[in-house]
């Protein structure tokens, strides 16, 4: 009986989720949703990824939290328009659900934007089962979670259409092997594109930029 | 109607959790449950923390993966008997609930054992919703992941006895806070004892170690 509910709510979410993709493409603008675990650079990677690509896309920004409002603020700072969606109200929810991300669209007023990213829940296992209607889905992984993480949480590398391996500066002090990431990553996904970066010094950023800037540009001109 | 049903559901988890409870009580054994987000170094901990208990307790280990057994293939080389529950049969569960555990102590051979440490799924979020019988619940957070998680994730910290912040051997190249770090463990839950540990280097664990070994005394002999 459990099972019947559950899919009756996520049938419920992507009819939510086709709406918003019918809308985004209507008005040409792009979504990625950035998902990860707790902790793994989501927010100052995006805070670098939002300097950049706001001189070429009009940005908005939609951050998913449990509770708080740490996030945003650090966000807001880039000078974008933010929302912060907390699932504190429902239950301390886990994921971003598509009926919250439709709410958040219309409180950032789509006709002025052609960018959207949202920022998931810390969570490696819930968002990969809510589309939100994105157009890219990104997993974010952080070097010291270890290289056994894709096989351990395969539905989010299955889904993913980038894959972010983050805080590749720490790499000299820790025991990872960062092509066995990749490998693991691959053996899930065997197409899926790999970046590896450090958001706090900057490295591997300009791929990732290069990448998401011609995804974005082939749907807002296309 | 979504509501109600989760409610119903963890209200069957409940009754199993004390059914559970009082099968512990009966044979004196003790149980903790270990959770954190994933690659908090949960496993390499439990190794070090089980090879020295294995000399004061007759210890047994459930492991929680969503799929692979690449865990409890590391835990098993401690010598104690190691059950493996996949959740991914039941729909890619990001948490264990009382069910799964029921099912593993069965297999377990309670009689033989006065230990039971349960690995929860790699999930800051889920598994601090569901009542699985244990005496104790723990939570493990790495220094890597920031010092905000314990504002973010409250529940987690709400709900858990007892707090590790693991990898402190990396703090000379990270720029977080480990006062601050405990200070947001302690805004959620004042009371709550806090363990820094490299579980790598084995930095911190001996207060980690009394602190477990009085709690499970006190439940055996008690």
């Amino acid at each position: 009986m459990e099972i019947k509910v559950v899919k009756k709510v996520l049938s419920v979410n992507d009819a939510i989720a086709e709406e918003i993709r019918r809308q985004l493409r209507e008005k040409k603008v792009f979504m990625i949703n950035l998902m990860s675990s707790p902790g793994a650079g989501k927010t100052l990677l995006l805070e670098k990824t939002i300097s950049v690509l706001k001189k070429d896309f009009k940005l908005g920004v939609i951050v998913g939290d449990i509770c708080t409002t740490r996030d945003s603020e650090r966000l807001v700072r880039t000078g974008v328009p933010v929302v912060q969606l907390n699932t504190e109200p429902f239950g301390g929810d886990c994921h971003l659900a598509a009926n919250l991300i439709q709410g958040a669209l219309a409180e950032l007023k789509l006709d002025k934007l052609n960018f959207v990213v949202i920022e998931n829940v810390g969570n490696l296992v819930c968002p990969a089962e809510f589309d939100v209607g994105e157009d890219k889905k990104v997993v974010v992984l952080s070097l010291p979670e270890g290289d056994d993480k894709p096989l351990k949480y395969p539905l989010m590398f299955r889904v993913a259409d980038a894959a972010i391996v983050n805080k590749i500066d720490l790499a000299p002090h820790l025991e990872v092997d960062q092509e066995k990431f990749v490998r693991h990553i691959r053996q899930i996904n065997p197409e899926i594109p790999v970046f590896k970066t450090s958001a706090k010094t900057g490295a591997g950023l300009k791929p990732w930029l290069n990448w998401l800037t011609r995804q974005a540009k082939t749907k807002i001109q296309g």
